[in-house]
């Protein structure tokens, strides 16, 4: 049988599939993109498709009314097919794509986070310099008295103009096949960019004698989200940044989904294939135009990726990451080129993966960390990134600590049945009037939009909120009753933002009991994670002298509230800082400065992992942080106590 | 307009085409493989195609009969389209694939010439020692307690098993992707091959425990027929050896005329292609499958071809070769390796390929002379490569001199009316009664088969035969009258070996004026190339202890015929050897053994070339050249004079 998906805005994709398939593995199966953060398990909702035609079979889900049903509408990963027929597919990956909220440098505010970072870094001993060279030549063309050929005219000329004496000169393929053109179009003035390391010189492109540009790439690789940034080598100056997001998205939210997708057959290329030729592929084509230079004149690329993204990106196989005793294929791996990955850059450009330390504190920690500069202070730093997963790095120039939390997908809308990730519509701060219980809010678009859902920050906020205005107790459980109180036939409750006709779905825009229990779990294995891991070296949330959050969700969040909740510990406000996409800064920084890579091996190789779920107390110290803000409630002296 | 080509035995191609656009060019742009050794210039006849619907437009030639003309054949090098039309394309070049007779180490006296060069030169100073190591490994899991990843894993493992101390370990992606899967699949026992250079081990490999064969692979591109073996790297014994036509053969039988094909628009990529995807990728898998091996396990390859053929197969611009000052891209290049040119092999094995040393003298010729092992000896050698041009070389240990001779394809059995190569039907030795002028021939093929044309050896015997008996005279014009003499309109005599009902293909085989003008031509151009190189060193044919000739035709030739028509020196027959493929066997050599390789560069680097066409006396000593046996016939007493 045949299963049509009609996707808005888009041509259709038929796939031919057995009575019983599944439609959302359908859907992966033809790559048609279907948002579903809970990766199928039916928890989020997200991946509602509309019947247009033909017969399914759905087990019914609370995430669709009875008049949705009616309509149409299901959760494909709910949904089998048993006959032939037709679905839509609502348009969310590229809306999602285009206005998704990120921690890129698009805004000044993170430019100015950016510049900052850098400064400091270059400040304090990662001096801006790589091994890049772009060295400009003036040759002749051979006569019958100077037979010499190209390539041993090439490395004649560049052992004499090289700033080191008797250089091994090297030309690989790629220079090799355009040397004879490129002598002779431009009367044998060129410039040639390579590598100069040890006293050999590895040409790596040969240009007209005005191209000089040496160009690096930094890549940041989230879960969800990849960024980037053009860099020119030689003057640490942007050429052009941009974003997208990670088209593994629809192989599943989380990273242990997308494993299990990698081990099916065909899957490990289907996920390289995902993050290389359909999401970084395409942002490098756009940031070379806007930058207006040749792909190949990349000659380093430097990328901070979790642990899990790092396999998948190479094609390694990542099962070893989620599985007994959770010993990934690699922590530290040099030797990767831009070929290797047939990425658009020059082919024999080193790829420089920013180490992974166990199998959920990856290289965008360690890259992140570099960032921090923590590793060069007496100050003790807690560190913590914010994005799919939550990673924290507690330590300072003596020691460094870190640790991943199970958060889930919590902070990136997922597990919330009104969640959503920060594009248009989304709900990104909130207050509620304690008297009339109404709430302000602050939407993610143009003027006038109307609510569609809420994402990380709003969700902080809300719970935040909702606790101080006292609708809902300590346990997460609507104390209050009134118009914006809701409660379902089971006697739920729920508290509503925008009804159905405030909303811009025409669904109502809530969040409810349920909801706030799986973002109290999340933001109990943020705290009890900070909490372990300053146990772990014997000191208390007072030793911390400087908290550093980063992250995409980072840049929003009133850390005011996050306290109030008792996600973050309870120090002074002065002392959290904003620091914007740091694995992207620490990448920034490996492609400008050879020092800054050696570092951050030397930060990976003496970073002390804690696996928390085997970590004595780490148990108790979860439940503990599973209330508002926290069954100690001397922790948090400054929160809002009921 | 379209031109459809009914290819014998295979399906029909159709191109697109405007009216007046050359037959031979369509069908090398839709890639039917038309054979013609002249290249399109009218003078071979071998380009034959049969009309069979629609209407083009011919330019008589000599080669087609009337009666053929009638029936539809035409060259389709004289054809131009003027009109839809079907033509039909004998299958030429499929036969000569399959039968071509070839020094490919297909018969047990090339295999013996082969090991007693391998011997010589293991004798006298080449160790067929390489680089290339298999580490068997018994590795042991990861566990909570010893969580090395795979990668830190394996280089611990190789550093205690390699015979050096501190060995650097480099994993290249090839081995890095399937590292995880190849442990865990052996249970940790495996195989890792690579190269150790400098303390520097690079895996290349990683197999199951017992998998321990080192694959070389040695080629011999010729511009006519490539020749290879696969080479087991330990033990230097011969796994699989094959050859085939070089599939560049469609773009013109000659180098320069592939060198203007390559210049065209796509015309690297075509060229480069034709030798890489239609004719090594095959030849290697073939071999692969009868040495029982995987692609990957191919961990060098070396290869011996002239200059033009080098340049083409590394796709870097040939033109400089056949354009003043001749002065190529290269002469020695290294930093090749098999994933730049997509050839199936181990992705970082390096390709070696002989240095060249001028634009019409290469690799070829350094690897046969590192195989004729002259540069270790005190006699004085000449080293004759009888392929497509005619290379010499001259001298011992003390100096060595060498010169390309424009012979042109006669050896080939181009620009000869019958000429062909030698396969299936051509005439590959020949006497003749001085009484009854009638010939006796072999034909090569099975018994009974049938004369279709004459290879280069038969054309030497015929020559030699048709000067002994003075049926030519000097100058190669007929003397005598008689019953296989005939002459044309304008008294233009030719020799009849087989009448129409005689051949195979009811089409006369003879030769006449014309042909044996080109061919003296071409013997004389070998003999003043030999007599010009001497003379430059002031020595003199009695100078010449040994007398070493390769090639594939070489095989075939009836040496005191060749001295007999003056295109060999005069020697004692006893100080003539043929010697087989010697690209072949020195590329061999270099598979092997890395000392072979340092050789082949500083035969290269040593080698001295002369220019023959500016060089003072070579015209003269060419005119001279251009008689039977010679102007100056004291140069060959022992020829039997007229």
């Amino acid at each position: 049988m045949k299963v049509t998906f009609q996707i808005e805005g888009g041509s259709p994709v038929e796939i031919e599939c057995n009575a019983g398939d599944n439609l959302l593995e359908l859907a992966r199966r033809a790559n048609v993109a279907i948002d579903a953060p809970c990766s199928g398990n039916g928890s989020c909702g997200k991946c509602r498709v509309k019947l247009v035609e033909g017969e399914v079979e759905t087990i019914p889900s609370r995430h669709i009314t009875d008049e949705e049903y009616e309509a149409g509408w299901r959760l494909s990963c709910n949904t089998k097919v048993i006959g032939d027929c037709t679905v839509f597919v609502p348009d969310i990956a590229s809306a999602y794509q285009r206005r998704m909220k990120t921690a890129d440098l698009s805004s000044p505010e993170e430019v100015a986070i950016f510049e900052n970072a850098k400064k400091e870094m270059q400040e304090s001993g990662l001096p801006f310099d790589n091994c890049y060279e772009a060295i400009q030549l003036e040759l002749s063309a051979p006569t019958e008295d100077d037979t010499m050929p190209d390539n041993e005219r090439l490395t004649w000329g560049l052992q004499a103009a090289l700033p080191v004496d008797d250089a091994t000169i090297r030309i690989p393929y790629g220079v090799m096949v355009k040397l004879a053109g490129t002598l002779r179009e431009n009367d044998f003035r060129v410039c040639v960019k390579g590598e100069l390391k040890d006293n050999v010189f590895t040409c790596m492109d040969i240009c007209a004698y005005d191209d000089t540009k040496l160009v690096g790439c930094a890549i940041d690789i989230g879960t969800t989200t990849v960024s980037m940034v053009l860099v020119d080598m030689a003057t640490g100056e942007l050429l052009a940044k941009g974003s997208s997001g990670n088209g593994q998205i629809r192989y599943g939210a989380d990273v242990i989904n997308r494993i299990i997708e990698s081990t099916r057959t065909g899957g490990r290329k289907k996920l390289q294939d995902a993050i290389i030729k359909e999401t970084l592929t395409p942002i490098i084509a756009n940031l070379c135009r806007t930058a207006g230079i040749k792909a190949t004149s990349i000659l380093r690329l430097c990328i901070g990726a979790n642990t899990t993204m790092n396999h998948l990106l190479i094609g390694v196989d990542a099962d070893p990451v989620r599985m007994d005793p959770y010993i990934p294929s690699f922590f530290a791996w040099e030797g990767l080129t831009a070929q290797d990955l047939k990425l658009p850059a020059n082919p024999i450009a080193p790829v420089v993966i920013a180490p992974n330390i166990g199998s959920y504190v990856g290289g965008d920690i360690t890259a992140g960390t570099l960032a921090t500069m923590m590793w060069d202070k007496d100050e003790m730093t807690l560190f913590i990134d914010l994005g799919t997963n939550g990673e924290i790095v507690f330590g300072n120039r003596d020691f460094l600590m870190s640790c991943a939390c199970s958060a889930g997908p919590a902070f990136e809308g997922g597990d919330i049945s009104c969640g959503m990730r920060a594009t248009d519509g989304a709900i990104e701060a909130v207050t509620i009037d304690k008297a009339t219980m109404e709430p302000t809010m602050t939407i993610v678009g143009e003027a006038g939009q109307k609510p569609v859902g809420i994402c990380g920050s709003g969700i902080i906020d809300i719970i935040s909120e909702l606790f101080r205005t006292g609708i809902i107790n300590a346990r997460g459980l609507f104390a209050r009753e009134g118009e914006r109180v809701k409660r379902d036939q089971h006697g739920m409750g729920r508290y509503v933002l925008a009804t159905a006709q405030e909303s811009e779905t025409g669904r109502e825009v809530s969040i409810n009991e349920v909801d706030i229990d799986n973002f109290i779990r999340a933001k109990g294995a943020i705290y009890s994670g900070i909490d372990t891991l300053l146990q772990s070296v014997d000191m208390t949330p007072d030793c911390i002298d400087c908290v550093m959050v980063a992250g995409g969700i980072g840049s929003g969040i009133n850390m005011k509230n996050a306290i109030n909740i008792g996600m973050l510990p309870d120090v002074e406000l002065e002392k959290y800082k904003y620091i914007g996409n740091s694995s992207l800064t620490g990448a920034y920084a490996m492609t400008v400065s050879d020092a800054a890579i050696d570092k951050c091996h030397e930060v990976g190789a003496n970073m002390t992992y804690l696996e928390l779920s085997t970590y004595p107390g780490y148990m108790d110290s979860f439940v503990a942080a599973c209330f508002l803000p926290h069954t100690d409630a001397k922790l948090f002296p400054n929160s809002i106590q009921q």
